[in-house]
C-alpha cells in the first residue's frame, strides 16, 4: 500500500469512528429525554438503533486490523490506529449503557409517576457533556479539550453519591417508591458508566495527540 | 528483531498477562470472602493490591505497542497481541469491580448485619469459575472452553434479577434494612460487570483461536 492509499485508509476510519460516535451520543441523548419526557416511542427507538452500533463497531475493528496486517505503522499512526480500536469498544459500550437507561425508562413508565428525578437531570447533562467534548477532542486532536473531560470524573462521583443518598431516604420514608426509586439508581449507575467511557476516551486522546499514558494517574476512571 | 527473539517476546508477555490474570482473580476472590466472612482487613487488602495490577496493565500495553512498532507481526501473531491487548484491559476493569466489592463490604460492615446474601453466594461462585475458565480458554487456546463461559451470562443475568427482586421485597418489608441491601445490590451490578469482563476475554479466546469475531451474535454480552 503506498503511503497516499494508507492516508486515504487512515482518514476513512477516522470518518467511520466518527460515524459511530454520532450514534452513540444520539443513544444517550434519546433515553434520558424519554425518561424526563416520559416517551415511551424515544426509549422503543434507542434500543432498535443499537444493531447499527453494534455493526460499525466490527466494521471498524476489521478496518484497524487490515491497517495493522497489511502496513507497519510507525509510532504516530500506531497510536492513532490503536485509540481507534479502544475508542471504538467505549463507544459501544456507551451504546450499551443507553439501551439499559431506555430498558429502566420502559419499566418505570409502567408503574406509577414518581418525581421529581432528583438530580439526575443535572448528572445527565454533565455526562452528555463529557461524551461530547472527549468526542470533539478526538476531531480535534486536543488534549487540553481532553484533560478537562478527566477533571470532570469527580463531579460524576459526586453526583450519583448525592443522588444515591436522596433515593435512599425517599425509599425509607415511603415503601410504595421503593421501586421507581430503585429503577433511578439503575439509571445513576449507567450515567456514572457512560462518564466512566467518556474519560477513557479523553485518555486515548492524550495518549494518542502527546504520546503520554494517563492513565492511573490519579483517581482510577474505570 | 529475528523471529527466535520474537517469539520469546510473545511469549513474555503472555507470560506477563498471566501474572495479571492471576492477581484479577484473586482480587475477585478475596473481595467476595471477606463480604461471606465479615473480614475487614481481607477488603482493605484488596485495595492495598489494586496499584500492583494498574501498574502491570500499563506494562502490558507498552509491550503490545513495542511489539507492534518494531515487528510487523501477521494474522495470527497480531490477532494474539490484539487480544492479549484487550484481556489486559477486561482483567484491569475486573480488578477495579473486585475494589468496588471490596469498598461495599466496608461501608457494610459498619452497619447492623443483615443476612442473608439472598443468592449472591451462588451468584459469585458462578462468576468466579467463568472468570477462571476464561483464562484457562487463553492459556489453553480453548476455543470450546470459551464458548462454555459465554452460555453461563445468561445464567449471570438470571441470578442478578433473582437478587434484585428479593431484595427489594426485604426492603418493602422492613425499611432498616434498606441502606444494606442497597449496597448488596451494588454488589450484584459489579459481580455482574465481572461476569461481562470474562464474557468478553471468552469471546477474544475464540477470536485469537479460530480468527471469527463472535460479538454481537446473539445476545449481547458487554
Amino acid at each position: 500500500m503506498e503511503r497516499r492509499h494508507f492516508e486515504q485508509e487512515l482518514e476513512e476510519l477516522k470518518q467511520r469512528l466518527l460515524w459511530m460516535a454520532g450514534l452513540a451520543e444520539k443513544s444517550v441523548h434519546q433515553a434520558v429525554q424519554a425518561l424526563f419526557e416520559e416517551k415511551e416511542d424515544i426509549a422503543k427507538r434507542v434500543l432498535e438503533e443499537e444493531s447499527a452500533i453494534n455493526e460499525l463497531q466490527i466494521e471498524i475493528d476489521d478496518r484497524v486490523m487490515s491497517l495493522l496486517a497489511l502496513q507497519q505503522p510507525m509510532a504516530a499512526d500506531l497510536r492513532f490506529i490503536l485509540s481507534v480500536s479502544r475508542i471504538n469498544s467505549d463507544l459501544e459500550r456507551i451504546g450499551d449503557q443507553a439501551v439499559n437507561i431506555a430498558q429502566s425508562v420502559l419499566r418505570i413508565l409502567r408503574h406509577p409517576q414518581v418525581k421529581p428525578y432528583v438530580d439526575i437531570p443535572r448528572m445527565s447533562a454533565l455526562v452528555e457533556g463529557m461524551v461530547r467534548d472527549s468526542l470533539n477532542a478526538v476531531v480535534q486532536r486536543n488534549a487540553e479539550l481532553a484533560r478537562s473531560v478527566l477533571v470532570r470524573d469527580d463531579e460524576v462521583d459526586h453526583f450519583r453519591d448525592q443522588i444515591f443518598r436522596e433515593l435512599l431516604t425517599y425509599m425509607m420514608e415511603n415503601a410504595a417508591v421503593i421501586f421507581p426509586a430503585f429503577e433511578l439508581i439503575l439509571v445513576a449507575k449507567n450515567l456514572e458508566r457512560i462518564g466512566d467511557h467518556a474519560t477513557n476516551i479523553a485518555e486515548d486522546v492524550i495518549y494518542m495527540v502527546a504520546g503520554q499514558d494517563v492513565r492511573h494517574m490519579a483517581a482510577d476512571h474505570h
